[in-house]
């Protein structure tokens, strides 16, 4: 498939300052799953491949959601009324959906997943990240581990989500529990290991703990941290070499010095923000101190009923003063960093051929246009879905 | 068509102090272009009407976006750009779009015109006011007035948007023109006269002339007003018995005492907040004084390019502190308020088959999950568009 005619293609291979690696008047060619060329549409090598038309229309990597809940059940659309109502966001609401999510047969999360994986694509999301986090007992985590592996390479397992209601008493038992029995029911099923680092969810020796063990079944650390307040989070994460510490609101310049001296990224999920009217993490500062960014969706039922990476863009632009470029690189690229994939949100010759083709002549329409749908065409792994 | 197993139906049919007249369980007989009952399912009438499962998920009347300005040429992604940068948002900018407008034929600007109206039926709108004002020649306003009235018949004449740069150092002649030829090409192809009061713009004089003479033209009465600063446009509004004021962002104690004294609406507009960083209009204190209260998208190339009335009502909720009933009754009930039109934006016998179908349990998921598209069917004059 030779897709030509794009007025504007991201590619986030840098180059003279732009980090998004911009081309004019582009061309891609996809061979089978991966990206064959790509340049300028009038260097296109001679080929038989069938030819997509842009129409002088902008093309991006797929967007890398590289956090997001989405294996649960019932929805807390009452609460969220009650908190735009004037009710402080509080963490515990996650029990609400651990008792839903336990209830809920696997049909009946495997159908509810299946519908939140065909909103995420048809908004632009190729590679998406899905955390446990509802169960909190063995045999749940450990479904929800395997329900998310359906759908996703990208499994975090994230037993330490908050202690459930019946270890309110003991949680030494429940952390006893997260690193032991339920880490090795998950472990098999999973990549990461994550950890909601923050008071009234767990404390940073507990964080530790449980970083180290997942660490030692093979998975790899990443990190909620400083979310509502200031914390240990970031510091840890850097600590044991996270792949992502996300939120990131509340940070000392020390946080930010560790961020930016070390291979950590900071994602920011500006939907909580949006979603519990909490002032917005500093992008900027970030940026400037030269962290890597992402920005992910969080899709959760609580903080951030939201799988739009689109609507992600505006937010980090309208509200974090993100730049358009930044903030597309941000939820492409960056998304891939938090990952640590190499194969994606990027487009370059023998990556995947993920992409999107936006109703909209530059990216910068992705911020211009907020909640207007622009996703005109998506393929992963070079088959349009 | 009988719509039927609705989880929530919001008919806008006030009871029990429930402004929204929610219904549970709910179906709606259509027939023709017209609703012909609407309840409980389990009261249905018997008919042989082809029967729409609506899956357990809810319906709303079709939005009423009873403000936008959607013939023109080009888009300012460069200026929404500098603008996120700091630059601030300048009203001359809409000199630039008028050059363009200009530039550009009859075809292309009803090409353009189709392509953002099925925009907005796609997101749920299904009544659309489209104002002129990006002519500013007698030549251009009529032709803008005659290519809005192809598609809506709330067409608004706004030849009153700002003086062109040719007439700077001229303006009562460009009024004059407003008021004179230029009023006379248009009228017949418009039902409304807006003018934009403003600094800036036109002065409280001005505005009062061109009001008076729409009127004697047999054109009804709105205003932009009070949107960048105090001033008078909410005051002439109310004494001319417009039917809406649009932006209301800077108003008095009077200005509120007087709208709630008045037949006019409020219409208020969000996405002009989000996109040029202004503080947003007080939703609450005119709820609160009795005012009535629409919400609508200002689609323009300029200060809100977006057409979502969902994120409309998310940024109701999140940044004017409006109740989702408030917001959804403002996107529907309110709009057609402000268009003093009685037969759309309630689900009733009689009244257009203008209804959509939300992937969606409850309405609040319209503010609860921001940007994701969560409009699965729009009936318009109960035809499935």
């Amino acid at each position: 498939m030779l897709i030509t005619n794009i007025a504007e293609l991201t590619t986030n291979v840098t180059r003279d300052g732009d980090r998004c690696g911009t081309i004019a008047d582009a061309a891609v060619l996809v061979e089978g799953t991966r990206i064959a060329w790509v340049g300028a549409a009038a260097d296109a090598p001679a080929s038989d491949a069938e030819v997509v038309d842009a129409g002088g229309r902008a093309v991006i990597p797929g967007f890398v959601d590289s956090h997001s809940h989405l294996v649960f059940g019932g929805d807390r659309a009452d609460e969220f009324a009650a908190r735009m109502a004037g009710q402080p966001y509080a963490a515990g609401g996650i029990r609400r959906t651990v008792a839903a999510t336990r209830e809920a047969s696997d049909d009946l999360l495997r159908r509810r997943l299946a519908g939140f994986v065909a909103e995420c694509r048809a908004q632009g999301t190729t590679t998406l990240e899905i955390k446990t986090g509802y169960g909190l007992t063995v045999h749940d985590e450990a479904r929800l581990t395997r329900l998310a592996a359906e759908v996703t390479p990208e499994v975090t397992y994230l037993g330490a989500h908050v202690v459930p209601a019946e270890y309110a008493d003991r949680r030494e038992a429940y952390v006893d529990l997260v690193v032991g029995e339920m880490l090795r029911a998950c472990a098999p099923h999973a990549r990461w290991i994550d950890v909601f680092c923050e008071t009234g969810a767990f404390t940073a020796a507990e964080s530790r703990r449980i970083l180290a063990a997942g660490i030692e079944h093979g998975l790899v650390p990443r990190m909620h941290g400083n979310q509502l307040g200031p914390g240990d989070g970031v510091r840890i994460a850097v600590e044991f070499g996270a792949a992502s510490v996300d939120h990131c609101t509340y940070l000392t310049d020390d946080d930010v010095a560790a961020l930016a001296g070390s291979a950590t990224v900071a994602t920011l999920l500006p939907g909580v923000e949006f979603s519990t009217r909490h002032p917005y993490p500093d992008a900027r500062r970030l940026i400037d101190a030269g962290v890597t960014v992402a920005i992910a969706s969080d899709c959760n039922p609580g903080s951030s009923f939201t799988s739009s990476m689109p609507l992600m863009i505006a937010l980090a632009v309208r509200e974090m003063r993100m730049t358009v470029p930044e903030a597309v690189w941000a939820a492409t690229a960056g998304g891939a960093a938090a990952l640590r994939r190499d194969d994606v949100g990027v487009i370059a010759p023998g990556k995947r051929a993920d992409l999107v083709l936006l109703d909209a002549p530059t990216r910068t329409h992705l911020a211009y246009r907020p909640g207007v749908p622009l996703i005109d065409r998506v393929w992963k792994d070079g088959v349009s879905v």
